[in-house]
């Protein structure tokens, strides 16, 4: 479901080749990882646990049926969560549902995200006359943002509703299977919960609970999410480079940095839908690889909009930077172009495509323009994506988890750990006076 | 309106000055263009010209009394333009009224930014039984997004509305004064016209009706934009390095890129609804500067959403760029922080800090966290905003055009034509079949 496509990127198969012992070792450790449930490993064989594993079976009815039940009762569903506890589920429901979708049963908006005073003072207004659900994610409960949030909209929803059972039933707790200040207050509570694993770390949680159930509640088909990780799965089983599309992706990228000195990796898209995707990729790479003074600095932009202001200095600018391109040969709707009987707008001459015919013009134009010799010099991995639904969305998930892990392994770095996040809390704990 | 601190930026005051004889030449040059509109200087004594020009209060007048019929009569304006005719409006819109804004008197949506076929679908059917205006902005009115969004949108006011008359009040044109499809589709037709002026480019053109328009039918107090912009005019009239903020900062970047081998300038800002003004940045300073294989390439960054995705690599991955902060003293909104009887969730120690608060607190922990010798060693550039409001948002926009000149020229190129953009442009074109 995704092809890698190197002919703009600049390397040739030989040079991937070279790589192939470092990228065997690495993929049987990854392998027997499997079993090391506190290496953080439970995501590579996630999208298998769902058919063979019977907690998870059950943990998928009941996502099921209180999703159906909450969509029946509300119009939104507030998800408070930071980094890896939002940032999937909101990647997937742009993706899929897309903006302005009058067809989604469920408006999911994002809080717990931010310490900006203005932008929840707004939400909480927003949600005032309401009928909303709280889908509260966080591993410990301890962590600042969500744990405010998770105050003042609780707050307000029990101001609303009166009723402790109406509130109890709007709130939905997905946490630490056993301990933590958010897993005590859930059972003292009654609230309805689903586990984080103990065995995936945030960045790589988007088929657990914490991405699937707001997914199930926006509407979005989570079978056939699981359907494509699966796909993804099987296609990633081998450590040949020019077979494992995540390898072949991940090796790429490793040779460019290494080897031409490239600093920054810009993820370049045609779908405005795909700008979140991009958000949970940067995470997924920045936390994983940004270690040891080293890694690429991963940048994302949305064409053809980012070519009206970081065009320019793509195409001109200093060459520090490589771009991958993820192109969609088919997408969630399209647009004919209708004819205008006196063209006095000049485009007449664009009626025989459609608008996402267009699109992808306007992407092959751009690949050679900017990677073309003595024009952008600037090489282009190319991701060919067949669709942009939901099976896509789990295929290409695993994908990146998949590519990310080699990746970060290659430049000899733990995929699975984020030391420096705790620098900034240590500092700001100490100034808010924490004991 | 904003300081200029760099405490952590690991820049003295006589590093800055060593440049001052450089800036003194550039700021003269700026001033002398003032007489040459061939030189896309227009936009340096904008802020002046609504008091001192006639044709300017004419515009200023007609762009009220249409704004006030507009917000009246629909629920949905819609923005059609891309680059510089879309995203100044968008920052301001964004910045100063915020998300989820119950008050807002009309809802601003954004079109012709994109060829995304699955966008422009939904959007269609969002606007097929919503009361809306069109404001197209296109100097020429040939850029093919923008064309397309126009031809597609026009139709579907056509269909809806079936009378003529109604469909003319409507529709809204920003284009040239005397030439080009939009401008004679415009007269044909008989629609409301606004001038982009000759002397102004795209990426410089916030201050005249390209962004004002769209900010006076979202409800924006433009008096007060322009007020802002005619101080930060005033305050950028000297070419002292140390007093002339604007300069302040373009030196401080230059000085970074140019001697301490940065290569990456990221703007960090803890307002979601800074994002959009971010987006502004990256094409002002990506598209000036990025030019003959040099420039600072620009990024953004939201915190704290971002401190838990891009916040590792910030703190321990490769150190090849710098920080520019910036932090607003007083937010449109604040949020008082409950008391919980039984504190259940452990932050009742909290409670003696609004939100607002522990965001600058998080904001002064960060900088200490990145900047911090053996910590991530990251020079961090702050700029101390007083508010977020709409004199704030003409402030910053001058603030910014007035830096950009400066640090494009100091960099040697020209800061206003993008030569570059052209070239995907004509390989599409040629795809495309355009004659």
């Amino acid at each position: 479901m995704i092809q890698v496509d190197l002919k703009n990127a600049q390397i040739k198969d030989e040079e991937l080749l070279k790589y192939q012992e470092q990228v065997t070792l690495i993929h049987q450790k990854l392998d027997a990882n499997l079993i090391h449930e506190d290496e953080f490993c439970g995501w590579i064989d996630m999208p298998l646990k769902y058919e063979r594993d019977l907690n998870y079976q059950a943990a998928w009815q009941t996502m099921n049926t209180v999703a159906s039940r909450i969509q029946k009762e509300v119009d939104v569903l507030l998800v408070i969560g930071i980094g890896g506890s939002y940032l999937g589920a909101r990647a997937a429901v742009d993706m899929v549902q897309g903006f302005y979708n009058k067809k989604s049963p469920v408006e999911v908006i994002y809080a717990g995200n931010t310490l900006s005073s203005t932008y929840t003072a707004q939400l909480l207004d927003y949600l005032e006359n309401k009928e909303f659900a709280i889908n509260v994610i966080s591993k410990s409960g301890t962590t600042t943002e969500p744990a405010i949030a998770f105050r003042l909209f609780r707050n307000l929803l029990i101001k609303q509703k009166k009723s402790k059972e109406v509130v109890k039933n709007r709130i939905i707790v997905t946490t630490d299977s056993a301990e933590g200040i958010l897993h005590d207050l859930a059972k003292e509570e009654g609230y309805q919960t689903f586990v984080i694993p103990n065995d995936i770390g945030g960045r790589y949680s988007v088929l657990t609970p914490v991405g699937l159930f707001p997914m199930l509640v926006s509407g979005i088909d989570v079978e056939k999410v699981l359907i494509g990780a699966q796909k993804a799965y099987q296609e990633c089983k081998t450590d040949k480079i020019l077979v494992n599309p995540a390898y072949k992706y991940a090796v790429s990228r490793y040779h460019l940095y290494q080897e031409k000195n490239k600093s920054i990796e810009v993820l370049a898209t045609y779908e405005l839908q795909l700008q979140m995707f991009c958000e949970w990729w940067k995470q997924l790479f920045g936390e994983s690889e940004g270690k040891d003074n080293k890694a690429l600095f991963p940048a994302s932009v949305v064409f053809t909009t980012d070519l009206h202001s970081m065009g320019q200095f793509i195409q001109e600018g200093s060459k520090i930077f490589f771009e991958t391109v993820i192109s969609v040969k088919k997408p969630n709707h399209d647009v004919p172009i209708p004819e205008l009987e006196d063209d006095e707008d000049k485009i007449n001459y664009l009626t025989k495509y459609s608008l996402h015919d267009i699109n992808l013009k306007a992407c092959e134009a751009t690949i050679a323009a900017h990677s073309g010799y003595q024009l952008g010099n600037v090489p282009n991995i190319v991701l060919q994506w067949e669709t942009m639904d939901s099976e896509m969305f789990g295929f290409a998930a695993y994908f990146f988890m998949r590519a990310c892990a080699m990746s970060a392994s290659l430049l000899q770095v733990n995929p699975f750990n984020q030391p420096g996040v705790e620098v900034y809390k240590k500092n700001m704990f100490e100034l808010l006076g924490k004991k």
